[in-house]
């Protein structure tokens, strides 16, 4: 199946269960790319006015970009978009596993999702082939159980599934979309979307390979990235051998291991559950990569009690574990293939659990509250254990847990201790210790997030130069880069993972070696810009303004208490204007004309 | 299938895989009833020289009682006896659930096992027909997956199965015998002495009923004690509502619930992992009788991580819990379903880990010794959970667990740390708070024990009447007539926990009713009394002197540091001279002469 500038979208109405295909101007692709950039560009065609993020009228997007399903290296990502019911802004999650490549073999870039079901339904795409089907036998199951049953019940036993758990059912607000039953599009609550569509799966299984025009080139282009990987020591050996986990050591050594619901940045039992322990201890059985990727940093893992699955990595070890104040890897690993069962975002849901931990230690929630539970203390594993299911299931207060820590925190009138941007739980790197980490979290268009603009990578690792942490002058520009780049990265199909190793110039020649399209540099690094200008006016349609380009109080304005970056907060006020100003917006934060003309989404 | 005072025993040579019938004299039935008594019996005719415990000439009796199997109220018990390889001394543990039913249906009374298979082997017993068939293919699975497929290949639905699971088989000198997969023939490590022989398991299938030679009088008899335990608060409600865990809170509140290896006796997280708590939490599903049982008190429990088993009990939960300042009532019930399915004893288990912890808090066990295991600190669920797998499977500074507590404090130079009573672990009852209770674990014939002597019954609960729990005057009496009682309640069949509602009256009619036998009750008791006299004198057979009818140092030594037991010791040199008085012992608490031959012993 060679290269097409037109992206091809399969339309689903789960209303009226009319199913249509359409292809995007070969213009889209060229300025979108594909993936997050073309999904993006499709909601906004879609999302006009404002609406309920858990009605029929909100669209659930599966995009893969122009390199999924290809040979370059990572190339199985596909992105999950609509908006979000967490933050009320641009949902648009990353998963890797081997759904987003099979879904490109069925000849499907996107499929497009309106409307709801009036019962359970699953989707089941065998290349040309669509059909609606019930899944009233499979609500209410975990997503592994729903993973098999329907490769069992359809006959097909290479499809790969992409589905929801009890917790995307139930809308819990932090809900995520699995696939191949243990990668996640994890954040911004997209599960609960699907769960609001009554849409159960989607199994895909096709039999076009993707493959460029001159595909012996592209080849070569490949290969010579797969060797760039394979020989940096990050993507080399040291994702293989402890996965992201490798950072818990660095980080808290650095003083920026968010622990107990950031009230620190040192976690006094950090050398109990970093990767290195997972090691040590025996619980990782072996790494395992996704679709086409020479770099594998998952972690096959089992536990003493006989529980199997993968995981923990790097954030959801530390949701679960630093910023919940829990010490116990047995408990953070269960509890982290907990939420690959029911379906819940492992960041939300345990900074969602640290909140409360908190709120409970300041009288904000009461013993009553927990209607005969375990006290929500910090570090109490049978805590985050008892009160992950309750939030899937919305149980007790569960209910009150499964709403995200802001809705949570106001309720209980403190909402100073939601560490949330824009509504959505930040993740494992407290900014008064990564400045420019900080600008960058507080600018993401899909609020608390590290995959947007990962300036960990300069500021802490020295890749690809090492920045000084608590700098301020110059981080807006490095931010403004790492957006592009990463914009660009999404909508090609490929993790950002590869960007240890490689460079901008190693994207463009995989971009241009498959589409043919010849980009520039800079054009390519537009494309970004493009996309990410994009995202920003669709959130300030759906009402966001400058106001949450912030971050938590405590991060501002409490001195980190002690460790390495003891006294710090983040300087915010001295990067976001230079920011607004690099990006040609107002010093309100909003697009300039020009801006949005040079760009050419002005009329979008 | 009418009563015959003539105990039928199946002998089983692994060795020779002779397999042979004999009947015993109805003198033993007379002078030793049956199960404990008569397995005490015929162990001590076949152990007339010191052998090794874990050796071949070890005999590995099953032995259940004239009650076992009929009507009776609990009459579903059987015993497990041998030579202890955790104390050198008798080991006879007694277990509840089907199997010691079905056993009898087969016409059997008692097995009896000697020598050792070549390879894994199980017993299958079908009425008359008995077959030794291979089990290499179990071996190394755990005692569910071995119950499941055993029943599955005999093709035998309604069978029973009593076997081992990986402890046995690595003869971990604590390991036990589990039956119906969730019942244990638990201490002295009788699952090792299965394991020593390569015998996996027994499965049992009966068609025989046993009756009464007079049915209708001892359905009359039966019928009035059934009432009689439904209408006591004890047996009719408190046990079905919150089993044995009925007791945390009241045993807390005492001040002697041994907590942190005995360093203390108040648990200051009990209201977390108490019977309430099981409830309140949800992890309670219901309660479950054994054979016969009007009282039903077992749990059968389901955790929010989706494990699903029964248990824990009072005992276990407390030697998980407090024992190990673990209040993770998740881990702790997690730990219990382990325990079962590798067929670990649980109270021993858990005080191991305990003693390990005080060894690791004083410096006597290092970090290194636990090779990159989690650290071994009181209130750890990871350590509890990762060191019990690690014992089952002799892994690690596992195998140093295996031995025991006591092994295993000897052996870091500090056996005052090792909570045993003649090496075998305490139960949940720290003796400071009940004199009469220290007593009774110290003479015990079986090492520390709550089940030859339940003293906790008058000095705590006031059953049959309240005893001021620190007064030491009186308490030998009451001692022994226990002791004696238990000895009859275990030899008939029965359950323990009868003798909440029941009296030695009701025992003594039960008893006549169905045996025909006419004792008077100096007679019965007398019984209980030969039985006590004869475990006695097999101990001392073994090498055993008065000098282990002791407690650890710190329970005679190191007041009670807090709560309302505070100050107090165990005076036990106040109690002992009494009781070997009245017993009819020396003062090196040998029995007299004249005293066996009253009891007609002086023979064996």
């Amino acid at each position: 199946m060679g290269f097409s500038d037109k992206i091809r979208v399969l339309n689903v109405n789960l209303s009226t269960r009319e199913i249509t295909r359409e292809e995007l101007d070969a213009e889209v692709s060229k300025k979108f790319i594909g993936g997050r950039g073309a999904g993006t560009y499709l909601l906004s065609t879609l999302l006009k006015d404002d609406v309920d993020p858990l009605s029929p009228n909100n669209p659930l997007i599966f995009a893969t970009g122009p390199l999924t399903g290809t040979a370059a290296p990572t190339g199985g990502r596909y992105m999950a978009l609509c908006k979000s019911p967490l933050t009320g802004l641009v949902a648009s999650s990353n998963s890797g596993g081997q759904f987003g490549a099979e879904l490109k073999r069925t000849g499907t870039d996107i499929i497009s999702i309106v409307g709801k079901a009036s019962a359970p339904v699953y989707l089941a795409i065998d290349d040309e082939k669509v059909e609606l089907r019930d899944a009233s036998h499979l609500w209410g199951t975990d997503t592994h159980f729903t993973t098999e049953t329907l490769k069992q019940e359809l006959g097909w036993e290479k499809a790969k599934v992409a589905c929801i758990g009890p917790a995307g059912e139930n809308m819990v607000r932090f809900a995520c979309i699995i696939n191949d039953k243990h990668r996640a599009a994890g954040r911004s609550g997209v599960g609960a979307v699907m769960g609001s569509k009554n849409l159960k799966a989607i199994v895909v299984k096709g039999s076009k390979r993707p493959e460029a025009n001159d595909q012996e080139r592209f080849m070569e282009i490949v290969k010579a990235r797969v060797k760039l990987l394979q020989d940096h020591p990050v993507t080399g050996q040291g994702l293989a051998a402890l996965g992201t986990k490798v950072l818990d050591n660095i980080i808290n050594e650095h003083g920026a291991y968010p622990t107990r619901n950031f009230q620190t940045g040192v976690f006094e039992s950090t050398d109990e559950v970093c990767g290195e322990a997972l090691v040590e201890k025996g619980y990782l059985k072996k790494n395992r990569g996704c679709y086409a990727c020479p770099i594998k940093c998952a972690r096959v893992t089992e536990l003493p009690t006989g529980s199997k699955g993968e995981g923990p990595e790097y954030e959801s070890g530390w949701a679960l574990g630093a910023a919940t104040g829990v010490k116990d890897l047995i408990a953070i690993t269960e509890v982290n293939y907990m939420c690959n069962l029911y379906g819940l975002d492992t960041i939300s849901c345990g900074l969602t659990i640290a909140c409360a931990m908190e709120l409970y230690e300041k009288g904000l929630i009461k013993k009553d509250d927990l209607k005969g539970g375990p006290a929500m203390v910090f570090g109490s594993s049978e805590a985050l254990i008892y009160y992950t299911k309750q939030t899937a299931l919305k149980q007790g207060i569960g209910s009150r847990l499964a709403e995200g820590s802001m809705r949570l925190a106001q309720e209980c009138g403190a909402p100073e201790y939601s560490m949330t941007v824009k509504g959505q739980e930040l993740p494992a790197y407290d900014p008064r210790g990564v400045q420019g980490q900080g600008l960058s979290y507080a600018t993401s268009n899909r609020g608390g997030c590290h995959v947007r603009g990962y300036l960990i990578a300069p500021e802490v690792l020295g890749i690809p130069e090492k920045l000084d942490p608590q700098a301020t002058q110059g981080k807006a520009q490095w931010v403004k880069v790492f957006q592009d780049l990463t914009a660009v990265i999404d909508s090609m199909g490929l993790c950002l993972f590869t960007s240890f190793a490689l460079g901008a110039e190693d994207y463009l020649a995989i971009l241009n070696g498959f589409t043919g399209f010849d980009y520039s540099l800079d054009e390519m690094m537009e494309c970004g810009e493009r996309i990410w200008n994009l995202e920003r006016m669709l959130n300030m349609r759906f009402g966001m303004t400058s106001q949450s380009d912030t971050l938590p109080e405590r991060l501002l304005k409490e001195p980190m208490p002690e460790g390495p970056q003891k006294g710090n907060t983040v300087r915010l006020e001295q990067m976001l204007p230079e920011y607004y100003s690099l990006r040609g917006w107002s010093e309100d934060g909003v697009p300039q004309k020009e801006t949005l003309q040079r760009l050419g989404i002005d009329g979008l």
